[in-house]
């Protein structure tokens, strides 16, 4: 369009034709699996047959929790109030922030930040890895991606690695995640989560940081789908979800101030 | 949990051991591709071949519209005020409602009625078609699934329609709307747009209608990620993203009732 | 605007000039309370010392249940996840729907219905209660606002109708309402609770039912930003909000399908 | 509750028992105005006269915008799509970022951080004016607060802060403010905001900056109530809401690569 006043690089929309990063969305139907489409999205380009398994096998390490992370938690809560799909969907979805599946973009941020400072200062991961937890300790934090609530050896993350090392996708930001790591390890043992893991493997396939939550959204929709739909078909509105058994520690009762009353 | 409050079907959590519809989840991830997943989370089996590749179809047959819907709109205009990816991504889900993805439920509901009072009454779809559209009108609807703002001749119904006859997967319900829209053509040509197409073929799937708003959300999803992405990429926060040309036609300006003036 | 391509009865824009519903926001301000502003915002005129009043207890009716219902549960869970306080409330708002806040909605179309009928029948609301009751029995519906999970008497319910008998505003729809509880109150004593309170209220100062739900977030709001702000305060992001003792009764453990296997 | 697992200062919930703060809500409903209710669920206690009418007013003072900002144009999208009020309520208040009404905390922050400055150093504003804008500056920040896309000289922070005056509110922040703006003015002539406004006013009030955004929303809610209502009375859904003038620059069309094609 010659007088847009602006442009996206995404899909171009005209009758009967409809052309997402160059492919007519015809042939991409049915021909190019899903999660490569959402690579090409991404990208700009489909995958490698390499890229394009990893990058599904990314989005299906996100694909569920069962009903302990907030997220699936806030999904069932606001479907309870008699909502349509999308809405308790996207309450799910909301709950992704900092600290519930956001280490994946700040380990993301971590790895590509000294995988380059290595190149330019031709320092190895093993040399890199103490100053990488100093470094994060003098701004008061730990390492993203590292340590779970439930489990010590996460079984994704076990999958994620062998699968990218099968692949010939992992490469210098999983290398430095695992010395980080192990210079961890030397105190305390600490098992590289499925956000680190799929923040070192996304790394190692060029994403951006800024991507990392949404890669957990990408797979998690699907179960935040499964949890709303199963609140549907086996549970009635306004149901009880949880045991709420909180207190009251605010002020004792008291009577208005005399000027309220009439 | 001998003592659980409740039960959930979908995902057993152990340290160190995820198990989704029975299969452990490291075993999923990089060996059934996503769409199956998904297929699986919400019907409790693995699909086969033919339903596998289906599914891929239909998920990836609502991937993107341009900045044309809603959805996207949404989703790019909570961008600008500088909020997470995840929020933003929430706000173009929240979009899909009744008029804006709904068909698809809604044409789910009145092909899988039909079907069914079909095979009670041994009608035959031409002579069920006339009392369909009469039924919608006497409600004073129109048939869910057919015309679009855009195509008269929707790219991804024709793509949608040819897997489902390539893979042995149409049956009944596809061959109950192409009666309908027959019907409806004798008066006014109008499309079985991609809506009514992913209703046909998930009815004949056997999915419930409930699930249909939940089938664009799965596909929309990386569409509207591609959107935020690119917001947050090629533009800036709180840029006027469209041409808000709006008069007010309110009560003319007045001055405060004199009961309000110190 | 000559040329605007639609209008809006809200506010007037102009450089150093906003002009609300006819009145600038300089005047409003810290002159005419928010609520009686939010009257002028729906009504599109200021309320009368009477309506205005009443206004604000409808909305100070609404502003918190503690931690009991799914909205506040929802704001709270989502804001764990490590998101923005708007984002967070958001969630909470997304909660009232039909089972949560929605009987305000039904009750209203309810009352307004069968007023409507009264007058054009010249039938007694004592006469007209039974029928109202038959038809919704009918319809497989219990009458809204009627009951609550907690309270057999709600101080708010009581309050709210001894105010609009106070201020003069309590009219027919107040009067049908209390006349279907007694009717209902033969069988089964259950209270009008605060959502039909509201129903009720609002109906007698002219309002639309498809407001309903909106009076509810009016209030809720405040409620849900305290808890919000309170999470903020006192607590830990990712904490465990509830206890959640869900077992699981999906499928028994299994091994994937050989063909997935390599 | 003496086995409670945590506690919340908000509301007491018993059988027909509502305490907020301490005060019984039939109490508060109708005697206490509701923005006073909002003080108190902020701040623990219920506000003097001059504080109570202040918070209505920074609350009022964020009323509404017309369809110009974000917060407007994602309500009213989103309820084209065809979903409940709350929903499309929600959408709006979620484009309240950094960006849109995140001024008010930031600035909060600045004039908190730099009025503890002065009073322990000793330092006046004037003298502590340019020291703040340089600090800014090697943040790569401009003043938060300052400068707006519409008004030069924006109604409501001139209200404001008169109002401020008037009732002995207006302290330290609001006069460092002034200080600042003073400063930024020997270079070029920009208005406090009406976000800057708020800030320093609620500073003043001893709000903390954590809920600047907070403030916004709770008066917010009441115009995105008004553009949600109108869009269902006076429009249909799915319209074209804006001119949406959008080219396409991605990549050319293409055919997909052979190992695609059956």
């Amino acid at each position: 369009m010659p007088d847009a006043d602006w442009d996206s690089r995404i899909t171009k929309v005209e009758p009967n034709h409809l052309v997402t990063k160059g492919y007519r969305q015809e042939d991409l139907i049915g021909r190019v699996p899903y999660t490569h489409v959402v690579y090409l999205l991404l990208k700009g380009e489909l995958p490698s047959p390499e890229h394009g398994r990893m990058m599904d096998a990314i989005i299906t390490a996100s694909i569920d929790h069962g009903v302990t992370p907030p997220s699936a938690q806030a999904a069932r809560t606001v479907y309870t109030g008699g909502v349509p799909v999308p809405t308790a969907i996207a309450a799910g979805i909301m709950a992704v922030g900092d600290a519930h599946g956001g280490a994946i973009e700040q380990a993301m941020e971590m790895l590509q930040h000294y995988v380059k400072m290595s190149d330019e200062e031709e320092k190895s991961f093993e040399a890199l890895a103490p100053q990488v937890i100093q470094d994060l300790k003098d701004q008061g934090r730990r390492v993203p991606g590292l340590g779970h609530r439930v489990h010590t050896n996460d079984p994704r993350t076990t999958r994620l690695f062998q699968l990218a090392e099968e692949l010939g996708v992992a490469g210098k930001h999983t290398a430095l995640f695992k010395a980080i790591q192990a210079e961890v390890g030397k105190k305390r043992e600490l098992p590289i989560n499925v956000d680190g893991a799929i923040a070192a493997v996304a790394s190692d396939m060029g994403f951006e940081p800024r991507l990392g939550k949404a890669f957990f959204v990408l797979g998690r929709v699907a179960g935040l789908t499964a949890h709303v739909f199963e609140e549907h078909k086996d549970f009635k509105r306004m149901r009880k979800l949880f045991k709420v058994n909180v207190g009251y520690n605010g002020p004792e009762e008291r009577d208005l101030p005399a000027e309220y009353l009439e």
